[in-house]
């Protein structure tokens, strides 16, 4: 692996500068997080997985004429994207009480959601990601009002399509969570899905066994992350690929 | 007094039934409480300042035809209000950042905010009156679509009159918290402020000394609560009367 430049390092990703002018290379690693990175740990295998599963939800939601920044997946933990400029909001949606919502608002978790709610925190580990409104969103200016409605149009068009995927295969989507960005090209600039979509961030129950097959089962110390996240592989259809990323992919060298 | 029916009893106020059907009577109390009841004092004539403040200024929003539930005050501690059907929101509109915006986004205390914001907290003191965004209150259906429009429209204007009213006597309007309902009357129903509107909910700073005049000094331990609301009541050319109140009001028999 040459050295290149790293732009970015995340909790869960590292962003490199890719090979051409205007994209990046997206790097999986296993490191999962929780609580604003108060839990740490390296799960062998997670960050093959998320690549995997991420590049099929994107190239579908690329088919759909859904917009992201995904190009094509590079190895097995890498992929390459278009380089947007990340618009600094986790977009939250939920179709099911969990997490978070239960506790702000009393709900019972597992109830169905009188319709599927969008929210938004401002990104900001300093500040805990604190939730805001649209008011507090197109005040500061951090998006207008035009693109935050083609932001939550597009955060209802992936919810659209991940529950059904999901439903497909026997898990509930109770709820997930993207990043957007604005992608540049010539004079033109739209809104565009960015970041990953996986395990890591969406809460994904098996709809008979009501068993978690996210992320939960680290924050919850239930153990079994890897084999949540290859169940979830398997039933997608691809996971002849990501059980060959995991013994073939390129390890980071720290 | 006669023994009337006591409706509801809040930390502040308690609401009587009212003389004709479609009233009731909104008791001022001298209880002063900060983070959801976990401080509490009572503090000689608060209630009765209020009440004066609270009378004066929704006299001058019905004038100005911003509709709210205020008919007349009855006496020192008491106005006569049209029974609404409460929305379960607390609507805060901000001008400078204080209080808990500060901590949530980070900001320097007394920052000017790029424009008003509104924010919403649903009340439920169990929850510790969470912050919730239009998404929440739709799906939820504490308030509509077009309630929600309503209330902003309404939050707006209070602001608008608020913010030069007291700009006309040397004071900041810093922030304020409003409630509102919905008056049925006939086959019509209209939003209306509700509530109070007085230094107990609303941050208001002397333009000159940066002293504050609100509940912060009850908050803060600061001081000299009502020497401040006399100074706010004093301003706004209505000390005479609610001096008067201090030694003749009546007071709650508990």
């Amino acid at each position: 692996m040459n050295r290149r430049r790293r732009i970015y390092e995340g909790k869960a990703k590292i962003l490199f500068e890719g090979p051409e002018p205007g994209t990046l290379v997206q790097y999986f690693k296993d490191d999962a997080t929780a609580g604003n990175g108060a839990k740490h740990d390296v799960i062998d295998g997670k960050g093959v997985l998320n690549n995997r599963i991420s590049e099929f939800i994107f190239s579908k939601l690329n088919g759909l004429g859904i917009p992201t920044h995904f190009i094509r997946r590079i190895n097995m933990r890498e992929q390459l994207i278009k380089e947007v400029e990340i618009i600094p909001l986790e977009i939250i949606v939920r179709n099911v009480a969990a997490g978070s919502l239960v506790k702000r608002l009393g709900l019972e978790p597992g109830t169905q959601l009188p319709r599927s709610i969008i929210e938004f925190c401002y990104k900001d580990d300093a500040l805990n990601d604190p939730m805001v409104s649209e008011e507090h969103i197109t005040a500061f200016g951090w998006a207008t009002p035009q693109e935050l409605d083609d932001i939550m149009s597009l955060a209802i068009r992936v919810n659209d399509f991940l529950s059904g995927l999901f439903m497909g295969v026997g898990i509930q989507l109770v709820d997930f969570k993207i990043e957007v960005g604005r992608l540049y090209e010539g004079d033109m600039m739209r809104i565009v899905l960015a970041d990953e979509i996986s395990p890591d961030n969406c809460r994904l129950w098996d709809i008979k066994t009501r068993n978690k097959l996210d992320k939960d089962r680290f924050r919850e110390d239930l153990g079994g992350l890897v084999d949540a996240y290859r169940e979830v592989a398997q039933r997608l259809g691809i996971l002849v690929e990501a059980e060959n990323a995991l013994t073939t992919g390129p390890r980071l060298v720290q």
